[in-house]
């Protein structure tokens, strides 16, 4: 192999982006994002950055003054904690509170957050719409706001809330009445019946958590269930529904859409 | 293309490694580096980090705390600046007194220089020895004096140095001394007869610099002429030389030499 044939991956003039969390083996966004870039005819690599949660004001100001990194993405837990770094904040991010990637303009770092747009994208691309449906969220941490507020604005008939933490499902109902006050947003315990989708945006399942979020034993086939973790692809709730002969979404949807908004957003034109 | 087979060049479970310079476009060592880690098998890869000399101290504190990064390549001007950050040097660094990598082990940043290992290795693969040879040496900077003091270990005949620094060269003619004190190493202004290899350490040359270090129209076809610039390959100097009918030994062959030897130091055994 002659190194040169290699320039088109990585060279001194390749711009950098990077995904940055804690921990960091699961992420999928550095082939994912490597790959579109490439399809794209992007000199762009996106790679992961392990900065633990003690680290991460300090370290990343730092990472910001990198001249040749032009974006970041943000997961667990940083999505909350990356706001501060945005000098602008786009439409999504403003009612969310929270941002996922942060991208260089004119000197300025501009936030905003994907998450809800993708997961939004992963339903049209099936074909399945959320106007006028019963949608249950599950989770209101920075996944679930994005995907409450991104899906409040395809104007469901309701969308019921949960988190532990009932506060901050509060908040989020609010702010999907902030966006559409007709529809119906409440708080309370995961419901399995009397709705049209489940959503889980909780953080249960992932990797080797082999808990499932609520228990769909019995769950109706005519509910659509979406989970927003990637890894793994098909987690105890999507095995369970497919089992009961639902419709599902996984996040790996959500996440191939809000990857193309989110390039978009970095100032790569679709080819 | 699937995004599954990417995963070979980066994904969330990539060892990251990074050249650190200012500026950063010409540096091949990303293309070289990641090739030579496929090459071993290594789930690694090396990226640009462009850094500004005002930021480099406060910034780099930063990137050694990133988990997933292992290892720092420092070129221009950040060689003697990195020392600093070495918790442990090896043999090289401790009489140059600059650095050009650091590896994460145990716990610790071992930092040590491979340029004049590199340069070294460049001529034994020609089958050109230093052994009792007459050397000049333009440049007693960071790769200037890694390239004497690797020189001295080879015991050549004499070695003149030349730097438009000259306590700069007076300290490097020391160093050169204190590693065989049967080395007849100099001070002066560059010599291109009663030499019998010519070094050139300095940058004069690099990108778009048309200049030479030294005229050498009227050199001995004898003489070896070596030039550490990586990019452009055929620097001015190396040109004329070639037009004289000198034999050459490019940058490109230090770095080659040098990247093996630190990937051994960045822990990934040879296949």
């Amino acid at each position: 192999m002659r190194e040169d044939e290699d320039v088109t991956f990585v060279s001194g003039r390749t711009r950098m982006f990077a995904i940055v969390g804690h921990p960091i083996e699961q992420v999928r966004s550095p082939e994912m994002f490597t790959a579109e870039f490439v399809r794209r005819n992007a000199n762009a690599l996106l790679i992961p950055m392990h900065i633990r949660p003690e680290d991460f004001d300090t370290s990343m100001r730092q990472a910001l003054r990198f001249q040749n990194f032009d974006g970041f993405v943000f997961t667990i837990p940083f999505k909350q904690a990356a706001l501060k770094f945005a000098d602008t904040l786009g439409d999504q991010a403003r009612v969310v509170g929270a941002i996922n990637a942060l991208a260089r303009r004119d000197g300025q770092w501009i936030g905003d957050i994907f998450d809800g747009l993708g997961c939004v994208e992963g339903f049209r691309r099936r074909g399945y719409s959320m106007r006028d449906q019963r949608l249950m969220l599950i989770g209101a941490g920075g996944a679930g706001s994005a995907i409450g507020v991104a899906a409040a604005y395809e104007h469901p008939r309701s969308v019921r809330v949960f988190d532990p933490d009932t506060a901050r499902a509060s908040e989020l109902a609010e702010k999907i009445r902030s966006v559409d006050a007709g529809i119906e947003a409440t708080v309370g315990a995961p419901l399995t019946s009397g709705i049209d989708i489940l959503l889980n945006a909780s953080p249960v399942g992932m990797l080797g958590d082999t808990r499932v979020p609520v228990d769909i034993s019995g769950i109706s086939p005519e509910i659509i269930v979406f989970d927003a973790i990637v890894k793994p692809e098909m987690t105890g709730l999507l095995t369970m529904a497919q089992q009961r002969g639902c419709r599902i979404v996984m996040g790996r949807e959500m996440m191939r859409g809000q990857m193309a908004r989110m390039i978009d957003f970095f100032g790569y034109a679709r080819v």
